[in-house]
């Protein structure tokens, strides 16, 4: 089966890309695309486009890919600054997708849409239900919630969509990236260079945290495109599933470096406080949705999975 | 205070209309738009206006109204049978309002948006809370989800918005709409005129009502732009309130008429079922929404209100 990624060229993205060639599913044919070219990979095809642009979609699905993860977004941090861009990104695009496949006759793929935990906003149950109202209190939450209400919309009339409400991924590999999550994965993994880094927020803060590899499990895990255990009808699908696992927030303290270090980065409190501290996530659990059992697990993931001898993207 | 009515010319438009002519609210400027120009009011503007054309919204928000009641939108039957059209109007056109409310500097006008309870789809507990997950089943109740969603994230940067999310307003006068919902009003109507009507499900289903009197009071309840008692912080308002009052299914089982007459209408029954069927409305309670007790009731009205001698609109 022809298999496309879009937002191939993130850090999501590449590891997607590194288990999928590394056998994790079955294709026939690889493309790879970003608005920037993803790294070339032997016997994947990457695309330079836009997903935004008039046009960019249709040529995306022209080939009829069966399965399509959609990865393609603005980061939390960057939506809430520039509200214009991550409406014509996390929305618009998404939907220039999904009007694409519409546009194909007896074409019915299946669409992996990367959502957010961010769809919740508080205030909050002690444990978060599957069936949780959606309250985002950030643009980037709104137009996640936004895109998985039309994802559900469009699979009751020609595709086979499933939304998932991903945690925080943690630890990030590389710089800083503008998501306001993004120091959690600082002072986890700044302190593993010695560099020093800042917690912005009160330690006493919960969060929800999946490591890079297991964000991906679930992608894969997502693939089966009537995989008997998604919930029914399938419109609800695109709802229901939440991979998350609680994370200690205590071994996150403690991977907290102090000293002279420099100025916090801009990472918006007010954003971070108002996401979900605990969820059930009962669907993605019945699904066999696997994430760490702690911090020091997803450690351990970081260490061993960005060693560069062991690193697969 | 200048007022804006988008969607004028439809039924609660017109009723709301002459309300405010009649004193329900003060106003230093009324202003009736709709893609057909509203019936003349003497003392109002009237303007025949496509919100969804390119620089209608600015047009329509340049004179800086502080309460818009935007009521505009394609109804559920409609909705369903032309996607492209349903989100065009449903979608697009409230987000060029809003947009081009934001595009002003230090306005924060009242936005009041006619939501629906089709945000709300099955399975459902006995009596929906006002906090039940966004699950609509139709394209319809998807946009008004969306754009409600879309409303609360707006209401963190520059307008004052609040979304009702109202119920099947039943005895609507004059001819069947292309909503789903049209027949609820046509099995109480018709045969008050002596003709047939057939009720095109069955009849043990329940449902959720009001009067367009009653609905114009939703409407004119959501006119203060810090009212304390509604749900804050404010982004919160637009999703908590529901104007609901569970109706009599016998009741409308009554006003059922049989006989030779024409077809059942192009209801869909599979998009009627799916609705909710009784709800809490809490929320609503809690801030003075007055409905009907029954069916009987409603009825009583409609013939009040319709009869030519007390007609206001």
């Amino acid at each position: 089966m022809p298999i496309l990624i879009l937002g191939a060229a993130g850090m999501l993205g590449r590891k997607l890309t590194a288990a999928i060639m590394g056998g994790a599913l079955p294709f026939s044919r690889l493309t790879l695309a970003d608005v920037v070219a993803p790294p070339p990979v032997d016997g994947a095809v990457t695309l330079a486009l836009n997903l935004a642009d008039p046009g960019a979609a249709a040529i995306l699905v022209k080939d009829r890919p069966g399965l399509i993860f959609h990865l393609a977004a603005v980061v939390s941090g960057e939506a809430e600054a520039d509200l214009a861009r991550g409406y014509a990104v996390n929305l618009d695009a998404s939907r220039a997708l999904f009007d694409a496949i519409a546009a194909i006759p007896d074409y019915c793929p299946r669409v992996v849409f990367a959502s957010s935990l961010a769809v919740f906003g508080a205030p909050f149950p002690k444990v978060i239900p599957d069936d949780f109202h959606l309250t985002p209190r950030t643009s980037h939450g709104t137009q996640k919630a936004m895109t998985a209400l039309l994802l559900s919309d469009c699979s009751r009339r020609g595709l086979n969509g499933v939304a998932l409400r991903l945690p925080t991924i943690c630890i990030r590999p590389g710089a800083p990236n503008r998501a306001a999550s993004g120091f959690y994965s600082s002072i986890l993994r700044e302190p593993l260079s010695g560099l020093p880094a800042t917690l912005p927020v009160r330690d006493s803060l919960r969060h929800w945290f999946a490591s890079p590899r297991a964000a991906t499990g679930f992608l894969l895990r997502s693939d089966a495109g009537n995989r008997p255990a998604w919930p029914q009808p399938r419109a609800v699908d695109a709802r229901l599933v939440g991979p998350q696992r609680r994370d200690d927030q205590d071994a996150a303290a403690r991977g907290r470096a102090s000293g002279d270090g420099p100025d916090p980065p801009p990472a918006r409190p007010g954003v971070v406080t108002s996401w979900a501290q605990a969820c059930g996530a009962k669907t993605a659990r019945s699904l066999g949705f696997i994430a760490e059992s702690g911090c020091d697990e997803i450690i351990r993931i970081s260490v061993h999975d960005e060693n560069p001898c062991h690193r697969t993207a």
